[in-house]
């Protein structure tokens, strides 16, 4: 029998949650222990839960370690910390501190002679394999990417600083208008506002302030303004029952010539319930192929473009090509 | 600057035009011949013109043959024979004989230290990709494959033996009702039949024997009955206008859970308004691939699975991160 491959979790937030329900899900994988700066004891789960301070007694009994910390404040101290000592993979998504952040952990990663997977999840991830299949396959084309629909933390916060607003969320939605011109291969020029519209949902102290409310939002520059924004006023227990979940998703349509009279278009999408259960779920497919590529004695930092597919499957290559080629 | 890959085309019909069309589109190739059976004297292109007797001539000046050949005679042939002297890539589609085709290529390749690639296209290939990917990533979930619309050459064949059929062309149609409830999270049982319907032009030599033809159609036991099928007959000149493009494509759907209540979706489709010319763009793509593993030393038979992303774009490490993560 196959040994099973060890893992570690950092971090026990949403996503750390999410990684320790997908292991559930990937008997190939044995989950030695969450790891946290908090108080072990006050940590409710079934899994065993060590101090932060203890990781490296690990050293030897963990194949990768998965960094479930923010990008903001996190990552970029825990993973060169933990890089040092242990395979990592992490969902690091600041997409324009990506070069520096790669630099910084190969650096760590190749004295250690360890793998460190940056940028995983679905955007950076999925959406960048695909942006990257699509421009190779088709370099006469042009990629669009669209989020949503799904939660803004920034823009729901944006809200809840107005004075007078009590709870609320933005979700940010695709246009459809836009989405059927990229479709249609007419190679339009969108600007993010063009590609998406805001809708926000508001639970106001008192209604009679609804009015103010609804014009400081549309008028907020950056956030609301030049945008197509809606509000809903709602009442506390319709936000609750309706606006508590987590969902998200998005497009990536690439259209290209092969010669000047055929279009030809690639397309990925995502439709997800909820955005941290399944960055969890690539953090964990992708885990095994950073342990996979740690066994054939690579070093140093790496993203999703460097790992072959078949390393994401607990199959072996022949199953692989029997079953799903 | 970095040297060009130099590539043979092996085959001139049109899937051999179309890598050739591509190669137009990759400025990092050079084609240095196309390879044929026949007098290349007779060949109307301006790339160099060999035939295929000679091709062992080239064994020093060419990175990776493209092999253009059909599933059915000519690849399990050439392919062999090629994978003896050159790294190759094909897309052998014939998904039963994949196992045998590949252990029968890998064991020349290893031999003569090449690579070859095997079942490169949009399926099998890219949708290959997809399933494994999704299934690598939701293991509690269920893939979903749907062709069209597109042109089946098989059905197309069997509706023109009927007799008083001039032309005729079947398009397979993926059914929307199938794919709604797969887009849904259903989960439901399908078999090819529920996915897809099956549309059909047909020029007949006489008007006054459209019922008998349609009839023979409708009821012709594996291509058409138990499908639903809708016939319509049209005359040469419409024929000829509307029905000589070749476009495909199709969708791969994945559903699954996170945890009993998040439903997650992961889609891919394609839309092609020219089938050969696509599949030929994603041989010229996986070409590079093929060509970046041989330098790394690796020989045998290979799939898309085993070839990491970045291997096929002309494009750095540091540009990919930069642009596409």
């Amino acid at each position: 029998m196959k040994n099973k491959i060890q893992v570690g979790i950092v971090g026990y937030g949403n996503l750390g949650r999410g990684v320790e329900l997908a292991l559930k899900q990937n008997p190939d994988f044995v989950l030695k222990g969450i790891f946290t700066r908090r108080d072990p004891s006050l940590i409710e789960t079934d899994s065993k839960v060590i101090h932060i301070s203890k990781v490296l007694d690990y050293k030897d009994q963990i194949d990768v370690m998965i960094l479930c910390g923010g990008s903001a404040n996190d990552l970029p101290k825990q993973c060169p910390m933990l890089a040092a000592h242990f395979n990592t993979v992490d969902s690091y998504d600041n997409h324009s501190n990506i070069p520096e952040y790669f630099k910084t952990v190969d650096r760590v990663a190749k004295n250690s002679h360890k793998v460190s997977l940056i940028s995983v999840g679905w955007d950076p991830g999925l959406f960048s394999i695909n942006r990257l299949l699509a421009q190779s396959i088709l370099p006469n084309g042009k990629s669009y990417t669209f989020w949503g629909k799904g939660v803004s933390q920034g823009h729901s916060d944006a809200i809840r600083k107005i004075k007078g607003v009590k709870y609320a969320i933005q979700y940010t939605i695709p246009s459809e208008e836009a989405i059927e011109k990229v479709r249609a291969g007419n190679n339009p020029r969108l600007k993010t506002r063009d590609k998406h519209t805001r809708l926000c949902y508001v639970v106001p102290y008192d209604f009679n302030d609804i009015g103010r409310i609804e014009k400081e939002i549309k008028t907020m520059p950056n956030y609301f303004l030049n945008y197509h924004t809606t509000v809903h006023f709602i009442t506390e227990e319709e936000f609750i029952k309706e606006h508590s979940k987590m969902p998200h998703g998005g497009f990536v349509i690439h259209t290209g010539k092969t010669n000047d009279n055929h279009n030809q278009k690639i397309e990925f999408n995502l439709s997800l319930e909820n955005n941290p259960e399944f960055t969890s779920s690539v953090l964990v497919a992708f885990a095994r192929g950073a342990y996979r590529i740690s066994l054939e004695g690579k070093k140093g930092a790496f993203s999703v473009f460097d790992i072959p597919f078949a390393y994401l499957s607990p199959k072996s290559g022949g199953e692989l090509r029997k079953e799903l080629l």
